[in-house]
């Protein structure tokens, strides 16, 4: 058994409004001191696998296809063993 | 200047509808191995302050006050040194 712990961010050069917006509002409430803000995801996931490398692959697998939008987003993960 | 990575979870009891949501879609896709997804934000902020323990002070504050809904949800933070 592992646990996945997967950070989705947006590529460096896409856009990102959440981001901005975060930043304005820090700004606001004063906190000058910040200069930019990125928004991405965190995800953790449980993954039933006894094998370290066949749960790298099934993670790395769903998050090209589902949880990370590839084409804008960049993704890596760590893979922590539980019992 | 520091780079601040935030980590915001939902508490372990509050309810995760898009965390069910990408299970669900996982197991629809086929992959049976994962049992349970909990979804989260990742935030990355530049942070202009020189002292260490300033800008720790400073994102515990944004975190508390903006970042994080702590009725809710948990926030962690690593602060990195960037140039």
């Amino acid at each position: 058994m592992f646990l996945a712990k997967v950070y989705v961010t947006l590529k460096p050069l896409v856009n990102d409004p959440q981001g901005i917006a975060i930043l304005g509002g820090l700004h606001n409430m004063g906190y000058k001191s910040v200069e930019g803000v990125r928004a991405g995801k965190y995800l953790e996931l449980h993954i039933n696998e006894t094998d370290k490398a066949k749960a790298e692959k099934v993670v790395t697998e769903m998050a090209q296809k589902l949880l990370a939008n590839v084409v804008i987003e960049d993704f890596r993960f760590e893979l922590d063993p539980i019992q």
